[in-house]
């Protein structure tokens, strides 16, 4: 006979962890825990298999079922020494469902299932408390009406039934809470539901347990293939035939007097991951008085206690506590991690309701892999699988004290995360003079552009009204570590007053701010601060997860202090090193304007001449901050008009400097305009047109190298021509960058191995990277323009529906923050196979802003990129998630095997 | 022995036209013609093997390369009666280069070799002409020392040696004209121009004909791996190893006395198609005389007389003319086509020199095709190959005259052929204005907007100073079948002085101009048009066309006017109907207007509302227009900002309109403000966020298919999301619009069948297409966004850098304008394969600019679309392109049978 049932509790189990195909996640974990020994309210789980064969039968069971249930009940009857539906002493079941995967929102649990008008006085007998036990009997026709009914309103207009019945109650005592309601309130109220279920649906609310189990059960196998599971299961691509298990439990109570008791425990301090047992429990309380805050829950254990007014379980019920605390060794010993359990006590039995690996912070997560890694239970690979990559954000910025009080005003995009206070300052400049004369200040600005950098660098934190994840303010904040919200959509910013106003609230230059960047908060007044300390074991962790990953991890650097900042945090190298912000200080955007005004190349390169010094001089101190490491560098990349200025004073200003008419300066402003430039004249379309403009960059990029090398530097350029679409522009650019090159080393006397390569961002240049590889020596996919184009998104505007994209689930993720697999994703796959069929060993890497999301790092890993490049503050991270991605990679091929 | 050399002449030849891979083109061309028994003047050919072993030994020739050569030499000097190098009868050659395939630049010919100081006299005899004999003498030193002995200006800075000889000796003698100078000058300009080479290359001018032949052909094999024929082999894929033959012929001459001639002629009229024999001669002349117009050519026969003035061939030399006769007949029925002949009579003997397919005019083509046809030469698939497509604009659109005289001021891009003159205006209203009061004007703007549309209809042509050849202007006007020249950047356009000024002129409002969208030219005042009649010819071609292509063609047509034009020309269906222009128009412009501005759902529903029944209208009167064809409706498409005002003026009467204040227009302006427009808030986007207006748009269309089915119209429409990226967007527009189809059906008790599908112009809905096709049942792919985000290139933008691009071999051709294959071919096909291989018999067709592009509508044959979409103007050219690429098609299917 083919076994539907299976039962555990009372020390043992008929299934185990490893059935959860058959008993579903919680039936088998339940059945681990009874194995275990750990007391378990007993119970039985109806396997998967009843699910399936019910829906193959037009709905039936199959045969067998109902006798395997009774047994089980039975069992369960006896080891609780109670029985199901009997008056003096009921037996009470909550019902759930539980699938292969944990699916939420599929179907609501019924709780305290046999509850009668006559097993009701059973449960006033046992817990000697009228009102709960009217409360519960309430609480469970209103529940199993809902879930196994489906009485409910019906549409939007409609009112909950239950709400009209219990708010005519309420008026009638003159009472405004569901607490102030006395027993026999709630003893009149479960009359008033059941008639109005009965004039409802034309039958009376089944008050037979047994009519009530097999209702329940039913339920949960419907709820399989209704609207919500369906839905759910589409998106998360589960199969229909998995199907559902059934897990029948006894209820156990901690409100049964002064020996019951109920908590809440962890095995480590989550906090810090301190090894200590640490937690909170409650005498005569259920689990929700824990929560509601009504009364002060206790700690578990003398070291607990912080006065002699607490009442520890440790010493209020020694027994019990002795128990417990084997539990928790038990568990963590059997489940290597860190436990978060949830024990009930009724009447002096310890039962334990929950165990899952608890929630931690992110100094708590390292502390406690490092640590069980050193006692033995876990090796090396599962502790550096045991943190979150993007914990470790919380660790390496300033964070707002957890106590403090806040005052939301609005939020924005959690574009940059920090914690950042400073007085309001709405342009680069005033930041700029605020910080010189030692004040803090938060830049907000409707956008910004790159003029604005001084004035961000200067800022404790930017927040903008406009722009995504990935705009100017955000990218730029993420690369200086600095805190950043974009987009906050309700500041309405009003330059000419210097203020902004969400709604009635007023904030003027020069009051205090405060930015949350890792939630987008925009908060009133200063918040306190805290900068957390990077302990011995995160070094320890991260040397673990170099060992394992396969895949480098570069930076995104264009300053030697950047470049320095990253090192410290691990960098292998700079994976992109942007040369146009170069371009935007002091003097240099002069030479740079000059060069744009310009009337011929004669012009050009006379103003270009002015400008390679000043490029050289930033290479040396790159080069020198990575000394041995290889640094990318891209040539410029921006439209030209991005360096022109905007206003009617800075153009007058820069006419008179540059001794040259408004009118000309505005002529080519308005020239230089486009469209889309996003699409337009930049790139390699610059240096193809304005071919000097190349050479000066190679000409200062192999200067540099040439000259340290001299000084015995060992530096390891990589020439990258950004937005490449066809190989003729590569073979174009690569032509100018070598000959440039060639004849360095002829005035130097000295020559530097170097590579040229190219960005892939363009989807022809994916398409097309067999011909591109035969001339490029490497790739570095530039995933936040080929995003761009693959969807056809500015990332700029993408703000106004990207959101509700995917709220709608339209998209499973923002494409912007993680690759887009599907889409992208094929493109870069193509890529790095097409790249590699010309160039077998071709050096391929990322340095989108995708190249520190771990999502993205597993998908770089598993295409086969070489490294991946991303903003200093995030190397740790895709140092992590590279180790986590070659342990995924290595799991995957033992299971394949 | 290995034959080396192929004579040629006197009735027969070692060669014939099969042999050019062996001959050369010209060579085998020439073997062809003596085999016919047309007097050609004889001659050999060097094979192209010679070349090839000449490269591979180390360059030498063949051993038996000399004594073949001399024997062909003897061949030739028996047929002619003269001899090479003879003092008192020389023979002369002609030497000549001729690979397989027309390499031009390859090598300048090199004539009158054989010429000496003593062979000169023998020409001064045969020709009684000392003048001339000294001036071909000077000549050919001239020309040999250039193309032989590369004796010429060796940088940009020296001036050509010959020409510094020459001004001396005009200075010298006081005359300003090459033809000023005497015999006796000429005779002394070979001395000197000796003297030169001699003290240049330390060596004398080779004055031996034999060491003269032989330096000239040494020079054809040289100039095979010369650098410029290196990169033309580059460019054209034309492998080194094909070599290059050499043509030696004899030299004859027109210019012998009375009894001499030359002349050019057609086998039937280039201009009409006539059958007729047509041509002009010259008595005692060379062909240069012909064309350098200081004698008036006179007609070959007498049907061709004008006035009795005239002397024809036919009347002078009727004998030869008879001869010329035979000639033109034999030679069109041997080649089967038009031909366009030279020959040269000398001392009373006709020589044909050339013979080649004739260049003729559109509406010749089509005659002469469909003639020969009739007359049995070619049959109906020949017919259709022998016009091409893009000549069929030249029919479709008003010309100028080409008698009329031109003052041309300005060249743009040749956006939408057609001939246009008008009166300057500046801006749509005054267009508007102009055209009630039965004005022509040409609407000149920076760049047009949809605002504009009214004026751009008014207008006769549209003139653009900035934006390309898929610019607002560009494709609204290819759309209205209306002349425009598009990113004229050499004018200076002033909107508040009303005028424009190109350099010096200034063209004010009111002032006639001319534009010519076949060339781009911008022309002063009037210049008279014609409007050319469409022949049966062409309705006959056309229908041979059509039995022939596999691929339907249809029209981009936004109105009833455009649909019919449209369907006269073949247009099988609307395969894009546009409905944002539908917007513009009078009081929906505000009803649009309306709906941007409010607040919520309601206020948007109330402002569709008011547009629902003006869309319905619309559709109604394209229906009827395309009575019994599908027509494909995209859905709004353009952002939103694109419908409102931008002037000041306009928002305050916008304001007053919509009695809102103007502070909450520019305020919604300034919101939706978008940095990269391309890439932002449109297409099925905002179907996405506002459902309500796709909603809207389905009702009306499906709304006017029910009134005309009950009409007992046949209606059959394919309505089309815009810009799907994911097949998520697709289902989400497709739910709307079913749900709303279903609506009106109940409402109007009729149902209509209809397709839902989308556009392809998204890479990432290529890479995604067999999911898309899941759901969407039919593809159109829209190529003008598909290439500017494959190639990552704003169409608006690119202009600045695209032209350089394709000059400079980067790309080889504009995208915009042909498709891309290599790149955004290889999305295309991937999105064909994927899609059927989810939906076997998708429906595919195109409906981007290329749609109407000859080589373009070939790849959509070839990768298997069901049709093409175009301009209605393009239709007859697409219908044509069709026809060709399946024959192209299938001779290639016979070649590799």
């Amino acid at each position: 006979m083919k076994k539907y049932v299976y039962s555990f509790g009372g020390g043992k189990a008929d299934g185990s962890a490893d059935m959860k195909n058959l008993l579903g996640g919680k039936g088998a974990n339940l059945a681990e825990m009874s194995n275990l020994g750990v007391p378990v309210p007993p119970g039985f789980t109806i396997t998967t298999e009843v699910c399936t064969a019910y829906y193959e039968n037009n709905k039936n069971y199959p045969e067998e079922l109902e006798g395997q249930v009774l047994d089980a009940l039975a069992k369960v009857e006896k080891l609780m020494g109670r029985k199901f539906g009997d008056v003096k002493n009921p037996l009470l079941f909550s019902v759930r469902s539980g699938a292969r995967v944990s699916m939420p929102g599929m179907m609501d649990t019924v709780l305290n299932l046999g509850l009668n008008d006559e097993t009701v006085k059973g449960l006033i007998e046992q817990t000697a408390n009228e009102r709960f036990a009217y409360d519960s009997y309430r609480r469970f026709v209103h529940m199993y009406a809902d879930v196994v009914m489906e009485c409910r309103a019906e549409s939007e207009e409609e009112v909950d039934p239950f709400e009209i019945i219990i708010h005519e109650k309420k008026k009638g005592r003159g009472v405004k809470n569901d607490t102030d309601l006395t027993a026999g309130d709630l003893k009149e109220l479960v009359s008033e539901y059941k008639a109005m279920i009965k004039k409802r649906f034309k039958k009376d609310f089944p008050d037979d347990p047994m009519d009530q189990l097999w209702g329940a059960i039913g339920a949960v196998f419907g709820s399989w293939n209704g609207a919500r599971a369906i839905t759910y299961r589409k998106l998360n691509e589960i199969p229909e035939h998995w199907g559902t298990a059934v897990n029948v439990q006894t209820m156990v109570f901690g409100n049964m007097g002064e020996s019951s008791a109920t908590g809440v425990a962890f095995t480590r301090d989550p906090a810090t991951g301190e090894k200590r047992f640490f937690g909170e429990w409650l005498k005569n309380a259920q689990g929700e008085d824990v929560v509601a805050g009504i009364r002060t829950p206790q700690p578990v254990n003398l070291a607990g206690k912080t006065s002699d007014n607490e009442e520890s379980l440790e010493e209020e019920m020694p027994g019990v506590y002795k128990e417990l605390e084997g539990v928790y060794h038990k568990l963590e010993d059997h489940y290597r991690d860190m436990q978060d359990i949830e024990f009930t006590i009724q009447e002096g039995k310890l039962w334990m309701l929950q165990t899952r690996n608890g929630k931690r912070t992110a100094a708590a997560a390292i502390r406690i892999a490092v640590e069980m890694a050193k006692e033995g239970m876990i090796d090396e690979k599962t502790a550096v699988s045991r943190v979150k990559p993007e914990q470790l954000d919380q660790l390496l910025h300033p964070m707002f004290d957890p106590k403090a009080e806040k005052k939301v005003l609005a939020k924005g995009l959690p574009a940059s995360p920090g914690a950042a206070t400073g007085r309001a300052v709405f342009t680069a400049e005033r930041a700029v003079e605020a910080k010189e004369k030692g004040e803090r200040v938060i830049l907000i600005r409707l956008e910004t552009s790159p003029e604005d950098i001084g004035g961000m660098d200067a800022a404790q934190g930017i927040l903008t009204a406009r722009g995504g994840m990935t705009s100017h303010a955000a990218v730029v904040a993420r690369g200086m570590g600095k805190c950043c919200v974009a987009g906050c959509g309700a500041l309405e910013i009003d330059y000419v007053k210097r203020q902004f106003t969400v709604g009635e609230t007023v904030v003027k230059a020069g009051d205090w701010i405060s930015l949350d960047g890792s939630t987008g908060e925009v908060m009133l007044g200063q918040v306190k601060t805290i900068i957390p300390e990077l302990s011995g074991d995160f070094s320890i962790l991260m040397g673990w997860a170099d060992k394992i990953r396969a895949i480098g991890v570069r930076t995104n650097a264009d300053t030697p202090k950047d470049a320095k900042v990253a090192r410290d945090f691990g960098a292998e190298g700079i994976g992109l090193c942007r040369t146009e912000h170069m371009f935007f200080e002091g003097d240099r955007i002069n030479a740079m304007r000059e060069m744009i005004l310009a009337d011929d190349e004669a012009g050009r390169r006379a103003a270009l001449a002015k400008l390679l010094p000043m490029q050289k001089s930033d290479f040396l101190g790159i080069f020198r901050a990575m000394e041995g490491l290889p640094v990318t560098i891209r040539l410029l990349d921006p439209p030209l008009h991005e360096f022109l200025p905007h206003s009617e004073k800075e153009i007058e200003e820069m006419a008179k400097l540059m001794k040259v008419s408004a009118d000309k300066i505005k002529a080519k402003t308005e020239s230089l305009k486009e469209f889309n430039p996003m699409l337009g004249h930049r790139g390699c379309r610059l240096g193809i047109t304005y071919p000097e403009i190349t050479e000066m960059q190679a000409r200062a990029i192999v200067e540099a190298a040439c000259e340290l090398t001299k000084e015995k530097i060992k530096v390891l350029p990589e020439i990258m021509v950004p937005l490449i679409g066809t190989v003729q522009e590569f073979e174009n650019q690569a032509m100018i960058i070598r000959a440039t090159a060639q004849k360095v080393f002829a005035e130097k006397g000295v020559s530097v191995e170097y590579l040229v390569g190219t960005m892939i961002e363009i989807p022809r240049a994916a398409l097309t990277a067999d011909k591109v590889a035969v001339q490029a020596e490497f790739f570095s996919f530039g995933t936040n323009d080929l995003t761009q184009m693959t969807f056809g998104y500015s990332r700029d505007d993408a703000g106004v529906f990207l959101p509700g994209y995917v709220e709608q689930g339209i998209l499973p993720w923002d494409p912007f923050q993680r690759i887009d697999e599907e889409g992208v994703g094929q493109l870069i796959e193509l890529g790095v196979t097409r790249g590699r069929s010309a160039r077998p060993h071709l050096k391929i890497g990322i340095c989108g802003e995708h190249g520190g999301e771990p999502n993205s790092v597993h998908f770089c890993h598993q295409v086969g990129m070489n490294y991946v490049s991303c903003s200093p503050f995030r190397v740790p991270i895709a140092r992590l998630a590279a180790a986590q991605a070659a342990l995924k990679d290595e799991a995957l091929a033992t299971v394949t095997k």
